[in-house]
């Protein structure tokens, strides 16, 4: 099978699938630590209570077979779930906006170590523009376009104050930015070949804060 | 109707709509800084894609009526969606595990204009344990208990590595913490009656990897 096809037999697999995967990875590595070799959808079954043949549809999307009885090799596992989600190869990307927010991601080194190189920030307040924070550079947002063309990123990171995230959005997609991870609790719009991954830290807490208060009500 | 049945009756609200109505508050606010008074669901539906009528019906759970013709006050609109949201009260939380993430969450000032407020946070680092960050304070991890009597914090937000991620929750919990924002990838296991609320960066830069990578070859 050539690379090409494989690839396009990754990108098939369902939302669901992609969400418990990580889920897999981590509990693999946890018992990767305790010393076990292999591990059977069985055993991962019981640690994260999720169905044994969930888990075995969901692993079978993944480039691994296991052995009857055996189950699958630990550190194979680790190396192909790692691969499979993108961890391993390093993908850059771009922070439009470095408020509270924006600063704290770019100071949080651990996205590196699943895949996310945030090479430059961009902003407009001149206290920042021309500094640096936690070693990445941060430009005025008119050089973006000029960056872009030293660098091809696919990626833009959204953590602008919602007033301008449309606008900000259609900006990162003119440079040619092919996937937007939005961190605004804002609605954008995008063209249909570009990718959108909402992470809004507020909606979450919304259903947090609502689902805590039906619990001290009942 | 008295606060109690209110609160009740908020509690009964589907996740999906819990999950756009922070949507339709940020574009509310949006067209109150373009000095709009007055807003329709249609309005809002045209600005973010949603059907109207899912947009009446999501609002319909919450306590506000709108006017034929003329629609929501805005400024109404605002005040009871962040009220609603859980936005206007601070809930207070202790953040376990000063490591990169948990330090950017630490130095997030924004979590504080959506209700979150950590008030700690706990480490066994040496070199961490009697510093504050951004002015919370960082105690040892032993001190969670004694802590946990002088504040009665609900919300324990969960950064800490994979490998203890069980234990920290199940000590949480024994400490009488109510709900866990879990941003590690691991899927804890809690009582009945805790909450988790699961943000997992990872899980959600897999998806986006994998979007983008399909995009790009097909």
């Amino acid at each position: 099978m050539n690379s090409l096809l494989q690839k396009k037999e990754s990108a098939r697999v369902p939302e669901p699938t992609l969400r418990r995967l990580p889920w897999y990875l981590s509990n693999v590595k946890l018992l990767k630590q305790k010393g076990e070799r292999y591990v059977s959808s069985t055993q991962i079954s019981k640690e994260i209570n999720i169905d044994a043949s969930q888990i075995a549809k969901d692993l079978s999307y993944v480039n691994i077979s296991g052995r009857t009885r055996v189950g699958y090799e630990v550190d194979t596992l680790i190396a192909v779930l790692e691969d499979f989600l993108g961890f391993t190869n390093l993908h850059k990307a771009f922070l439009f906006g470095v408020g509270s927010l924006g600063g704290a991601l770019l100071r949080d080194s651990g996205l590196k170590h699943f895949g996310l190189e945030i090479v430059a920030a961009f902003d407009v307040n001149p206290k920042l523009v021309g500094s640096t924070l936690n070693g990445i550079p941060i430009f005025h947002s008119d050089e973006f376009k000029a960056k872009m063309q030293e660098h091809a990123v696919p990626i833009g990171v959204l953590t602008v104050p919602i007033e301008i995230a449309q606008h900000i959005t259609d900006y990162m997609v003119e440079g040619g930015i092919k996937a937007v991870w939005n961190f605004t609790p804002f609605r954008i719009r995008v063209p249909e070949n570009i990718v959108v991954q909402n992470t809004s830290l507020y909606a979450h807490l919304a259903l947090m804060f609502n689902r805590l208060n039906f619990n001290e009500i009942k």
